[in-house]
């Protein structure tokens, strides 16, 4: 747990509660993996085109679903607590955060 | 502007400096809408469906582009001011940026 | 318009519907460019970010939506029709809208 | 190999060289399940969330990429050939198309 020598701006998932979801997200992630095997089994099975390619449009909407509630943690924890210490450490905190949004926006 | 009351978690935008990026805001959805005119233009004149599309897809860069720099200065201010601040408005604040980054990512 | 010398392949939008059509999807444009008139309004009037960003959704989702409205009819219309005509035309056709597609999912 | 009834409206993977990309595709499909698993332990190893976003639109990125190629052979195998055949079918291959195409374009 390096974390705890900067307390304030820490992003200390341990401490903030990303834990508390940990099990959540693991768990969404477990069938995202699962849904992914699924879709590698319908080309295999050369199932109906139209057919996987709804199947995509399911994983891309989980996947997009988890890097949002990601991105909500991160603001809550990160970018509060960077704010919060009073740290130019925030500035960066946004930046980083704003370029992680325009990679999920494209 | 009434967020004179309340300057540290106010999102003000005149004084966090919003306003030194207005001009630019305004210039790029100035030719946003001169975009879409185009695009209406297009259609009027009965251009190639693909260079429509080529168009259409070049405006909705242009305003996820736009959106994503609103979203960071909102980040820069609203958010960190109110986490700094101690208030409990900066759980609101991070509620209402991911549910504003979430519209955007669909 | 020079499309009625080749008109199976021709994606001639008069002949084939795209005018029934023409009224409404200038319309929706109308519309859209209204929305992006009042996007700058809002800017300029310093309106609260989030409430920016949820219009600028909105003009995307309204948007990707005549997209997918006009590539539909492309199509209908250009692609099924240079099939039709057993023309290599097709194929190109068929890349050119591939393409197309690829710039509106990013 | 049930498709072989109706050849030219088919969407028979098989005669129309889906086969041979289908090597292709399922070594693309193969290296996505390899992403979500690698996006599910760094979840579990507690890593920064700003990098398992990066993760997350890379691997948004990977499925697009192959939604929009299995669109390509889709227009080209099943939709051109509907065309070809002269048969009502083509209008529903591009209906369904177009539904396929607005459920990624979301």
């Amino acid at each position: 747990m390096a974390d705890t020598t900067v307390p304030t701006t820490s992003c200390n998932h341990t401490e903030h509660g990303y834990l508390t979801d940990k099990a959540r997200y693991l768990a969404r992630l477990k069938r995202i993996e699962g849904q992914s095997r699924g879709i590698h089994r319908m080309v295999e099975d050369e199932k109906y085109c139209i057919d996987i390619l709804t199947q995509i449009s399911a994983l891309t909407s989980a996947l997009q679903s988890v890097a949002v509630g990601l991105l909500e943690d991160h603001l809550r924890h990160c970018v509060a607590d960077a704010a919060r210490a009073g740290s130019d450490i925030a500035e960066e905190k946004v930046r980083e955060a704003s370029q992680a949004i325009a990679r999920l926006v494209r």
